[in-house]
């Protein structure tokens, strides 16, 4: 099966730089989303034209198989034009071609499906071989679309956009949505009488739907169940809303699955996020990217978690960012902990409030409860990490790392110096400054002198 | 007035190892709602029929009177077979039992208050004694519910499932919400004529109607005036959805009764919070448990409160976190402020951005406005907590408490280490580290000599 | 082109100490927006009845040309009794006079200006003048609205408020918005007239119309197009619904135009923020107040960005907090940092987590990237500031301002007591406290000895 999509526009309505096509959604552009649906539909042929920001766009298929790129000299040329700059793709394919615009985020599994079953079922019952069959949807206010104009057998006529419709014509409530089966011989046929349009100057590929039925082939709608499927993606606040459609899809996919999801409104997973049941997601929760999130685990109201493991049997309390980091079983993270550059977050650890974890491996059990600073170290088992201390990682020119053995306790605000190694049971006296490595089971300690001027404070006090 | 919850089921749509009504709608279990609609109907007493996880089910109702718990021997017995357990406490009432669903939260008081009502007209101006009258509602698209079948005179015929449906029978729109009062005499008369369901081998209450019609009885049927209250709650996701209803509700009214609501999209209040009136919520706050917000008190986006007392003339701050504590009049907490365990804030202080207080007592006019922990700690009225300051409560066995007193100033990057005592107006010098009790009106300083090498920084750094 | 803004109420179902019209949307009372409609139309005299909260009300119109004032002496006295307060606006004005409610916040422009082209209309091709042009909404719910009756001719024959409709006027669809164009002369022969409700004792405007037709003077009525625009704002749920609609307006407009909003129903943008296109608000976000945001800004989920300028390439990560400052280009701020009190953050700086600036310069390529404190200060280019820093700038008594040069270094957790210069190339250990100045290229340092106790941590621990 073959699939075309075309994916050369610049969205100029977006406003952007940016093709229109490699605007996010949920953190992956717009085509990728096409491109998952023709392959859960095992497409394995797919041409894309590409024109506007070809290079990039071509990225989306890195590592793809069965791609073929075909450029459009002239992004702005239309519809039909994109079509043609494919015409190797399929101008000897004796089947049909679907053909797709890559801004077409929507459009579900089911659907194209159904086409496909319904082209089949005329075939053999009516014994017709369709010439194209269109997606089309039913808009209360269809304002804007082209409309499905249709003869009173229900084959379609043609296809008139909004600014050439007659007043009859706006009546119809039947618009089309983009996406087509093409017979290919037949397309062959009509492709080459396309006419520009006199106003903008594109070739139209609604228009070879008029002459294929001024020809006598035979053109039918295909009506979506689902009317979203057929908005089109055409500024940023629709892209907006398209995003909102697939992010609610995405949630009401994994409540079913057996996850609580708290006022989805306000939650943001991305699709290839993972949660394995019974995870419970508080709202203004965001997931994104490569991330899993193992059974039964509760992440707290507005915690960010990137590319990253938590594992069962964790808990993530409210405003928590994690990125690239991976959570143990029976760990507490946060709130307003910040874990990010591949830190690992051993079992049963607390790592709590104003915390910052960066690429350092904490052991298991250890605590880091408040308002700390562990960068580029290694954190043996049950070690105490008292409020206020800091890993000095850098030193106005390098970095460097530390290693803190198991059971051992750093006392509040001090201040542990890299490169160094403190052994297990090694016991750092509150407020000391280290710089010396400290053995196993050593008391450190670093205190000025505490001197007591009678009645001074008072005095300066007032 | 007697009404019956069944409350045995499991609801494996939820993929839960959790009894279906035991999970939870805004921190409270779905039964719990029906309870509460149920006892402000003055029903007194309340038979609940338990099955899966009976003992956790039976907690919902510690500390409630009037309860009488039934076991279903076979929780996927089917609703009659649920109501044939509780027997004994139905098949002596010479009167009408209301029979709900223990997964119907959203049904409301006004609504189960018109049922009662249209059985007494019915009786008075008919005089028809109804055998059964079940809640039922309209919906647009009835796929998935039973049909409420009637005959023309308006009586119901029976409910008929979406499986059993003949095409006629699936254009009904009405549909049975699963909330029925029956005339206990005549369920009587018919319930054990209840024929296991061919399918699946339950015994389905809705069949009681079929059989009271043959039997001559007449059934009635009241139309919900909002349709959310007949809405299943089968899975996680119509979880979610009865969750915002309920939600909704609740915002609504506290914001009739004087309350500002920014964004209700975005807010979670549970249903045992008070608002005093005048108070203003912004976005994406959570307000939870038993928590009380005085009188025009501002609460800064993303802020949850949990179990605590905000007073009057109080301003929470963006992104605060205060659990089980008690903030008073005055008091200004965050942003990014987290306070704990029983906590209190005195009137007019002031907890600033990444402080910690937990399990202190803080009076009032204390400013600790920048990155501390004060833990276990007792501070006197106007005293002065700098930036960086730590109270060192815990010294790698146990934990300490610390007494600071009235007019105290510690400075920045202080190090208190518990047990410890301040005097009123002491006065810690910043960077010290404090470990022996310091007297009224002395200053403490405990800092190394400043050492100065002329050019060794710049020498340091290129 | 004169109008009449109505703003004496109280607004009773508010519960509240403030006028009605005095409650914010956005930021702004609802009664600016009125204010701000009128003023895109051009009205250039604009009459405002004031009464309840007077004084406060009329600040609303500080610094506003061609503002008259009119005292309602009893704010209870109905519409049309404000209307008579402000006779002499509008007595002599030989023209139409638009008469719009100061709690109207949702009516549109180009509805207004779409009513005075149907008066001209009407003027031209029918011949007519009319007498009164009534705004009017059509609600599938009209429940608790005035009614437009009219008769055959499509002419408005009264208004009939829900407590008075006949059971045939409740059927009645098309509300009375509250937004009137009256011809003057033809309101003056009406107004006194106008008969005191007997329920309320209240003088209503909506009689005008009534005693209009009488007199044989043509009324017609005219529809919104959204119908959001007649919707009362009753109580504070309404509020919170009008809050919303002008919400999501503001953002539509801003997507249009280039910017890129996810999850709009969570984000809030102020009417008088300035987004520079291709910016990307992420969930939770808020700007507020005279805020812009340059070209092609991402502003991370949840920030609140207040009075500030963010320039063009800067990267703002979740939740940050900026204030009434300056965020220059390619600065980047977050997570969890707070800005306030006029400060700047130079090009290219990173303020990082749990970092507070307040009241101070920050120089260019300046590195605080974890838990410090910076206030009143001012630093210079490529200064690192190492975490656990913090600037004392009190000393209880006074604040003091501190002044770090270029490419100087602060170790973590060092303590720098203002006032106090630190020169460039200087290098602060860490863990020292600084309280004296530093001279340019020297490194000071200040700690204790380090004492081993060999064996004693272990002790400590067991």
């Amino acid at each position: 099966m073959r699939a075309l999509i075309l994916a050369a526009g610049l969205g100029s309505r977006f406003k952007s730089q940016k093709a229109k096509v490699l605007h996010t959604i949920l953190g992956k552009p717009m085509l990728w989303y096409v491109l998952r649906t023709l392959r859960e539909l095992n497409f394995r042929e797919i041409g894309v034209v590409v024109g506007h920001q070809a290079e990039e766009v071509k990225k989306v298929f890195e590592g793809e198989e069965g791609i073929f790129f075909f450029h459009q000299g002239n992004p702005k040329g239309g519809t039909a034009d994109a079509v043609l700059s494919a015409l190797d793709f399929w101008r000897d394919y004796q089947d049909y071609l679907l053909v797709i615009n890559g801004d077409s985020p929507l459009v579900k599994v089911q659907t194209i499906k159904n086409m496909q079953r319904y082209i089949h079922l005329v075939e053999e019952y009516e014994n017709i071989k369709l010439s194209a069959l269109l997606l089309s949807g039913f808009l209360p206010d269809p304002t804007g679309y082209g409309r499905v104009v249709k003869d009173q057998g229900g084959n379609v006529i043609k296809i008139v956009e909004e600014k050439d419709a007659t007043i009859e014509e706006k009546q119809i409530r039947e618009i089309n949505g983009g996406v087509y089966f093409f017979y290919c011989p037949h397309l062959l046929d009509v492709i080459f009488s396309i006419q520009p349009s006199p106003k903008s100057g594109e070739l139209y590929l609604t228009e070879a739907i008029a002459l294929m039925h001024k020809k006598g082939y035979v053109v039918r709608s295909f009506m979506a169940e689902d009317q979203a499927e057929v908005m089109g993606v055409n500024n940023r606040w629709e892209l907006a809303i398209a995003e909102n459609v697939i992010r609610l899809r995405i949630l009401e996919r994994l409540a079913v699955e057996g996850n609580t999801i708290h006022q989805p409104e306000t939650v943001w997973i991305e699709p290839s996020v993972v949660l394995e049941g019974e995870v419970e997601i508080e709202p203004g929760v965001a997931l994104r990217g490569n991330t899993k999130i193992g059974k039964g685990v509760r992440i707290g109201r507005g915690s960010v978690i990137e590319n990253s493991v938590v594992e069962e049997g964790a808990i993530i309390e409210p405003y928590s960012i994690i990125r690239d980091s991976h959570i143990k079983s029976g760990a507490i993270v946060g709130p307003f902990a910040h874990i990010r550059n591949h830190s690992v977050i051993g079992e049963g650890s607390h790592i709590g409030n104003f915390v910052e974890v960066k690429a350092s491996e904490i052991g298991s059990h250890v605590n880091a409860k408040h308002l700390a600073y562990i960068g580029d170290a290694q954190i043996g088992d049950r070690t105490n990490i008292g409020a206020g201390v800091v890993f000095a990682n850098y030193d106005g020119k390098q970095k460097h790392r530390s290693k803190v053995g198991q059971n051992a306790f750093i006392g509040s605000n001090s201040l542990i110096i890299a490169p160094i190694t403190l052994g297990n049971y090694s016991y750092i006296a509150g407020g000391s400054v280290i710089n010396k490595n400290i053995e196993e089971g050593d008391l450190a300690i670093a205190r000025a002198r505490l001197r007591i001027l009678k009645g001074k404070g008072k005095e300066k006090l007032l």
